[in-house]
C-alpha cells in the first residue's frame, strides 16, 4: 500500500453552472481555506468528463471549465500547495477506470441513488426503466472510484449525496486489493454538517433549481440589484424586525465577522430599515468579493494563463497517477514482454 | 467525416488460451491471408483489456498475450503492410470509452447476448439476476466500440455472435455523429458464413470448451499423438470408409490442396489403414506449421522483439487515435482555454 506521509485530501469541482454565493458560503470558501491547510496534500480537480454526463452542449462545456477554474483561481485557491488539475489532463484516470470496471459489481451501480432517481422518475411517466440513461450516468461512481484511487486520497469532503459514492469507491478499492495487489488506499467521506446553506432571494436555500440565486461574480450594480431583490415583509422603518426570520440578516451572516453579526442583530431589533439593511449587505458582501472580483475579470480576460496553470497542475498530478498505474497494469498482468 | 483512401479492416484478437487448429484455420489463416490485400489497410490488435472481463489471473493475461503475439507474428502476419498492436498501448482507446459511455444508451447494453446469458444462467440457479457481473462485462460493447471508432473502421471481420456488438458500435457512433460532429465512419460487419470450422478429437467442433482441441504450435512428438487420438471408427484396413463421417478427413481437407484431397478420397474409397491415414494427416499438418513453430519458439525465447515489434505497431496506431480523439475532445467541449 502507497502511503504518502502527510493525509492527502482530494475535492472534485463540478464544472457546470455559474457559481451562485450559495456555492461560495457552503463550498468554495471553506475548501479554499482547507487547502491553506500545510498539514495535508490536497488536490483540486476539474470534473469536466463528469460534466459530459450532464451536459451535452460542447460551448457549455468548455466556458464552464473556463469559469469554474477562474473563480478557484480568483478567490485564492494556492496552487503552490494544492495540486489543482483538470480530469480530462489526465489520461490515466480513464484507463483506471476501465480496469476498476473489471473489480466493479454491476449490482453496486443498480443501487446508486443517481441512477435509481433516473429509474423512478422513468417509471412514473410509464417509461421504459432506462429511457435516457446514458452508460456515462451508470457508470458514474465507477469514474469518480478511479478519481479518487487514481491520487490514494484518504479524505473526500462531500456532501452526504455523495456518501454512498465513496462507499461504492471503497468497495471497488477493496475488491481490486483482495484480487490483484493492494495499490489503493480506501478513501473516506468527510462530510461537515456545519456547512453553512445560504437561502437565495425567495428565502429558500440558495439554489440554481430554484432560479433564486445570486451569482458569485456579477458586477457591483447588479450585485446591489439582486441584493435588492432578496425577499422581506411589510416591516416599516422603526419597527422591531425578527433576524431568524429574515434572508437579509441569514445572508448577513454568513459573511460578517460574529461581532458585526450581534450588531445587525441590535439593529435589527432597533427597527432598522429594509433598504439601510440591504445597503450595509452590500457592502459587506461586495468587499468580501471585490479583489476576487476583479482578479476574476482578470483572468477571464487571459484564458492562456488558466491553461498554463492547469497544464502545471496536470503535471504534478501526473507524478502520481502514472507511476500508479503503471503498478496497477502490472498487478492486472498488462505488462512488457521482455 | 474522416474517409480515408483505402477500405480499413479492423480486426481483434482475444488473448486468452492458447490457440489451436480450430483457431488456425478458422480464423487465423484466413485473416492472416486478408492482411495481405494491399487493396485495403489492416488493422490488429491484441484485446488485452477485454480479457481482463474474463481473466483475473495478472500472469495467464501477461502469458496469453504474448503467445497470441507469437503465434501471429510466426504465421507471417505482415507487419509492415498490416498495423498491430496492442490495445492497452492506445491510452486513447479507453478516453474514448468514456466520451462513447456519454452517447450510449443503457437500454441497449441491457440487451447485449453476453450480458443476457450471464442473468439467464443466474435466474435459472436462483441468484440475483446480476450476481458476478461486472462492469467490465456490461461495458464491454462500449469498449469494443471505441476499439473500432478509434481508428475509423469500414469493416470489421466477426462471427455471428458478434453483429450485435457491431450494431451497437454503430448505434453509439450514430448518436455521436448527430449530437456532435460526424467524427465517426459506421462500420460494417464483415461475417463469412464459409469460415472453415474445424471438429475436434471427439469430432464434435474443436473447441477449447470441449476439451477436444490440437493446440497450434505441439512439439512434433505431441502434434503426432494428438492426431493419433483423433477419434475413429472400428473399420479395418481394406475395407472402404466413408470420408464424410471421418474428422480425419475433414481435418485433412482443411490443410489439403483440392488434388490432395480428391487423392485421400479415392484412398478413403480404397479403404486405406486408419493408422495411414492420420500418418498422412500428421506430415500434411506438420509440413504447413514446421517453419511457422520454429518462428514460434524462437519469437518466444526473444520476447523482447515482440515487445519492439507492437511498440512499432501501437506508435503507427497512435498515428491515427491521437488526431481523432483531439477532434473528439474539441467536439464535445474538451478544450485548452486560450
Amino acid at each position: 500500500m502507497s502511503t504518502p506521509a502527510k493525509k492527502r485530501v482530494l475535492t472534485g469541482i463540478t464544472t457546470t453552472g455559474t457559481p451562485h454565493l450559495g456555492n461560495y458560503v457552503g463550498a468554495i470558501r471553506p475548501a479554499i481555506a482547507a487547502s491553506r491547510d500545510t498539514s495535508s496534500d490536497s488536490f483540486f480537480f476539474l470534473a469536466d468528463y463528469h460534466a459530459l454526463i450532464k451536459c451535452q452542449d460542447p460551448e457549455h462545456v468548455a466556458s464552464s471549465s473556463r469559469e469554474i477554474a477562474a473563480t478557484w483561481l480568483a478567490l485564492g485557491l494556492d496552487t503552490e500547495q494544492a495540486v489543482f488539475y483538470r480530469q480530462s489532463d489526465i489520461p490515466e484516470i480513464t484507463e483506471l477506470t476501465w480496469v476498476l470496471c473489471c473489480s466493479a459489481a454491476k449490482g453496486l451501480m443498480n443501487r446508486a441513488h443517481a441512477y435509481k432517481a433516473a429509474v423512478q422518475v422513468n417509471e412514473e411517466a410509464g417509461e421504459d426503466p432506462d429511457f435516457g440513461v446514458t452508460m456515462g450516468l451508470f457508470n458514474y461512481p465507477v469514474l469518480m472510484a478511479a478519481d479518487i484511487l487514481m491520487f490514494n486520497a484518504h479524505q473526500v469532503p462531500v456532501g452526504r449525496d455523495q456518501i454512498q459514492h465513496l462507499e461504492m469507491a471503497r468497495d471497488i478499492a477493496q475488491r481490486f486489493n483482495h484480487n490483484y495487489a493492494e495499490l489503493f488506499t480506501l478513501p473516506e467521506a468527510v462530510v461537515d454538517d456545519n456547512v453553512a446553506v445560504l437561502q437565495g432571494l425567495d428565502g429558500r436555500k440558495m439554489s440554481k433549481s430554484y432560479n433564486n440565486t445570486i451569482p458569485l461574480f456579477l458586477p457591483e450594480k447588479q450585485l446591489r440589484k439582486h441584493i435588492n431583490k432578496i425577499k422581506t415583509n411589510l416591516l416599516e422603518p422603526g419597527e422591531p424586525k425578527d433576524p431568524d426570520d429574515s434572508t437579509v440578516f441569514q445572508v448577513w451572516s454568513a459573511f460578517a465577522s460574529a461581532e458585526e453579526t450581534a450588531r445587525m442583530r441590535a439593529e435589527f431589533a432597533a427597527g432598522i430599515a429594509w433598504g439601510e439593511a440591504k445597503k450595509q449587505l452590500f457592502e459587506l458582501v461586495n468587499d468580501e468579493l471585490a479583489a476576487a472580483r476583479e482578479r476574476y475579470n482578470a483572468l477571464m480576460e487571459d484564458p492562456g494563463y488558466i491553461e498554463s496553470v492547469l497544464k502545471r497542475g496536470a503535471e504534478r498530478a501526473r507524478e502520481h497517477s502514472a507511476p500508479l498505474l503503471a503498478k496497477v497494469r502490472e498487478a492486472v498482468g498488462i505488462r512488457a514482454m521482455g
